[in-house]
């Protein structure tokens, strides 16, 4: 492509992943942040280049003229499934929505409004789902013949550290989830085990207690808690809150998306996709930003609507044009 | 997609690749193996399935309307630099030409004819060219500030094992091609080392003497060759023919692509995608099958020309459709 104008990129929603955007747009000359946007008072938020301007998120439909490339960062809870729809009218975006029971629903209601409009809407960014989506769908069609196996970890998981921090007398927690490695080595020599929940991962959390509280009860509460741990080997440790602060406040994740099969009756063969992530929100973002430039050249293309990971050819994700990418990377 | 009718897929060139294709097919309901074409007299082939029809490579001209996709199974050096260009004015065709500095030039020579006559022509498709390759650009796109590494093996090397085989006294011989572990290590540690080509990997020869040979020579003559094994760490076995027959039949491969990059200052994160394959043909066989559905597709779409891994989105090669896709694999 080398386009010599840069690619105009805006961030709506200034938390985690908000300021991962940011961080990686300065390994992307080709691009260029125009701007974020917030619900909240603008002159809240401290951007980490201090020139980036903020504005308030209902300036946004005046801007349209401005952004190549809005990148939605709200929640998948609550957020996107307003901003989605709202903002493919206005804008060609890309979003990281991560509900995977719910994403037909999101597309529908993301494609109809940039259709209409003639925008390019990438939903469901990532990791995964993302780049482990991919990676499922290529080891089913290249070895179908076969068994898939997601890993998830080491890694913080923010939906059961909240779940511990619920339990009364919890002053803090978080919670890893760990693959479980003889499991991990049974789906890659081929077996093709069936591995129930509790084989598959363990979890262990990093509680602190308010003064005076006694961890058995609280232990027992976690271990047993329904949909959370009651299905898996979990182990609790006691901390201090300083212990807590200086040791567990990286949002690390990661995983590993195996398939093993057979191509003729003696012939078993391994995929295997991972990744070690020192900061989850970081690099979700580093792949909505790869993707900002994908959209970007498929709305170029004409072809509008909302769009998955699985539409898109690797090719556009690079800075690189066809021709480069031909002569020095295949 | 779910078409009713059956993708017809036909193979030119009945070697390893030729007959892993063969094996590919049949876990690939969605297509049907109409014919295997090949330069040798039809009746000397003897195909896996006793009903596949055997044709002689210059009957095809008349069969263009019986074949959807050709898989040109021929060998990159000789084969390929001449059917590429004949069969893409005639067929859509998916290849695995992996001569990796004539990319560009086999590129144009493929894509002048697909074009002329409407043809898709997928070329380079196949584990490295091909997997490999995908993973070695979104490493770099997702991670720009980073360091890509390619390891390969433990795998057969073919070149490497008929240099051995040329040198005088040497009645069979095989060549391992081992990743050293330490120095994957160091790549995915995110210590962005650069690593000299002996320190990347070491070699292991398997090799049979005539009677009567000395084995010092030989051993001397394999580890001071120039371009094959003087830059590396090389280990030569003798071993007998039985024994070679036995343990050394098997075309293993695989490798690994290490992508390690930081998103912010204290933050490295690492992607990895490896493949452990006791069958390298029948892998890369299995790769071009799924491609020959994606070359169908984008033919259907009008996507006409010379084509790359690069270019097919990842969907494309599932046999689901995309709304199965969003519902079940994202
Ligand atoms: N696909 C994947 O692999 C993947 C991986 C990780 C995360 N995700 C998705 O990414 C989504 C966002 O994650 P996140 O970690 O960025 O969430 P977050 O930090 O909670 O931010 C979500 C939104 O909350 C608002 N916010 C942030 N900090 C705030 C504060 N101090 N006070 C009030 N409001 C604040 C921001 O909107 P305003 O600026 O408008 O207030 C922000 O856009 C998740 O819901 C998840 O679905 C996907
Ligand atoms: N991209 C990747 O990752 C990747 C990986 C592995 C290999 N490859 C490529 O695949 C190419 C083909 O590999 P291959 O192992 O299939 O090569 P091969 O076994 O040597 O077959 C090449 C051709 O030689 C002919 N042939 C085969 N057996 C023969 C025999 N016994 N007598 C006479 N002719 C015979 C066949 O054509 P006819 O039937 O017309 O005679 C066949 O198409 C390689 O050159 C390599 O470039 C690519």
């Amino acid at each position: 492509m080398n386009m010599t104008e840069p690619i105009r990129v805006a961030i709506a929603g200034h938390g985690n992943l908000g300021r991962g955007v940011e961080a990686a747009m300065g390994h992307n000359p080709d691009m260029q942040l125009v701007g974020i946007y917030t619900r909240r008072p603008p002159e809240q938020l401290r951007p980490r280049q201090p020139g980036t301007p903020v504005f308030a998120m209902e300036t946004q439909p005046g801007h349209a003229g401005r952004i190549d490339v809005l990148i939605l960062c709200g929640g998948s809870r609550e957020d996107l499934p307003r901003q989605g729809p709202e903002y493919a009218a206005l804008f060609n975006t890309v979003d990281s929505f991560d509900t995977h029971a719910r994403i037909p629903e999101y597309f529908t209601a993301v494609d109809a409004p940039a259709k209409a409009n003639r925008r390019t809407a990438l939903i469901s960014a990532g990791w995964d789902p993302g780049m482990f989506s991919i990676n499922r769908i290529l080891g089913e069609a290249l070895l179908p013949d076969g068994e898939t196996y997601t890993f998830w970890g080491d890694g913080l998981s923010q939906g059961h550290s909240d779940a511990v921090r619920r339990i009364p007398g919890v002053a803090g927690a978080v919670q890893y989830t760990r693959p479980v490695p003889a499991a991990m080595e049974r789906a890659r020599n081929g077996s093709r085990p069936a591995l129930a929940t509790r084989e598959k991962h363990r979890r262990e959390c990093f509680v602190v207690l308010q003064d005076g509280v006694e961890p058995g009860p609280v232990r027992e509460a976690i271990v047993t808690m329904e949909h959370y741990f009651a299905d898996y080997d979990t182990t609790v440790n006691f901390i201090s809150a300083e212990e807590l602060a200086r040791n567990h406040a990286a949002m690390m994740h990661g995983g590993f998306v195996i398939r093993s099969g057979k191509t003729s009756a003696n012939t078993t063969q391994t995929i295997e996709y991972s990744l070690k992530l020192d900061s989850n929100p970081e690099f979700t973002a580093s792949v909505l930003v790869a993707y900002a430039r994908a959209v970007h050249r498929l709305h170029a293309m004409g072809q509008f609507g909302a769009k998955t990971v699985f539409d898109v050819p690797p090719g556009l994700l690079s800075p690189r044009s066809a021709e480069q990418l031909r002569a020095g990377q295949l």
